[in-house]
């Protein structure tokens, strides 16, 4: 084992230590989201920072970067409230990475990146239609972090929509038969492979495989 | 596609719906999270919201759930400030999961679930030694999020511990290599495959396979 402090890391060409640094805290729950402006124009971003904050009630997290960097998702969901969230398929891991382009405020990303825009009723935002997994948000806490000027964009799910075979019977989804991948760092994806589901831990009796 | 409304969900059975909402974000980087409280006594919990919030300087958050539920880690946390982030492998995932079980304050998780307390120079919070990936952290902020009380948890990285050869040549690590597993929901374990991997995404020009 290598022990590298901050202090030798701090000293790493920038990119490289990016690579890094992104890679350290494991694998992300890589999703695209689609909003739209007052105008209804459609806007799709890529993020890798979606976070499960609690179950009842649903919400769901993702930490927007400083608003100079990543502009558009964050004000289209403060001017709107709403937005989806979709799972990535490796079908289309390609057009999703190219929607981190910094795409100026008016251009529709769906058709920059080769993307299906789908409206479904009652719901402003765009979801991605390649996707199997889809689910909207009413935004309901945007909570600053101050180290960094980043945001933790805080949403309550609203809406579901994924193939009823998918869902097991406790409930639990089976992600790799709707082909949902995982991202690692800034740039690489990955499918995956079941290892072992486990009960819920007692202190007083061994573990159990489901 | 089957749509449910967040209606439909809240008269689903609370562990039913639990799995469900737990599984909507994807993948998640789980890892084993160690402190040490003020008489030194090693403390071990599992947590699978582990978030990347910034490289330069790099930070790392993660969600604790309310204290009642999870009290211990973020208990040592506030009084030492210092705490270690170790990935999982395939063949402690039993006894990671273990280390979820409400063990009273008194007791030692590493010692309980069968894992290893490593300690290295100059750290006072214990290292998982089976892992692969060990890194330590130093407390900088603990944001409250108002909706269900939980805490996002912000540490600053400040020493890495992994094998040098897991080091790609652009800073990129080689995750599978290390044996890193992917979390999802609340108790299933996963390996990956890679993909792929791609350039830095620009407006005006086809994306790029690296």
């Amino acid at each position: 084992m290598q022990h590298l402090s901050i202090e030798h890391i701090g000293q790493w060409e920038r990119f490289y230590r990016a690579n890094f640094i992104n890679c350290l805290t494991g694998y992300k729950s890589v999703s695209l989201i689609g909003t739209a402006d007052v105008s209804n124009r459609p806007n799709l971003g890529v993020f890798s920072s979606i976070v499960h904050i609690g179950s009842d009630p649903a919400l769901v997290g993702y930490i927007n970067r400083p608003l100079a960097a990543a502009p558009h998702t964050l004000a289209n969901i403060k001017a709107t409230g709403i937005y989806t969230i979709n799972h990535i398929r490796p079908g289309f891991v390609a057009q999703a990475h190219q929607s981190s382009a910094k795409y100026d405020a008016g251009v529709n990303e769906f058709e920059a990146v080769g993307l299906t825009a789908e409206y479904k009723a009652g719901i402003i935002a765009p979801f991605v239609a390649e996707s199997l997994v889809q689910y909207a948000l009413k935004l309901v806490e945007i909570v600053p972090v101050k180290h960094n000027n980043t945001f933790l964009v805080i949403g309550a799910v609203t809406d579901v929509f994924l193939p009823a075979s998918a869902i097991q019977q406790d409930g639990f989804l089976n992600l790799p038969q709707l082909e949902t991948v995982a991202s690692l760092g800034v740039d690489a994806y990955f499918t995956t492979e079941l290892v072992a589901r486990f009960g819920y831990a007692k202190v007083d009796r061994p573990i159990e495989k489901l």
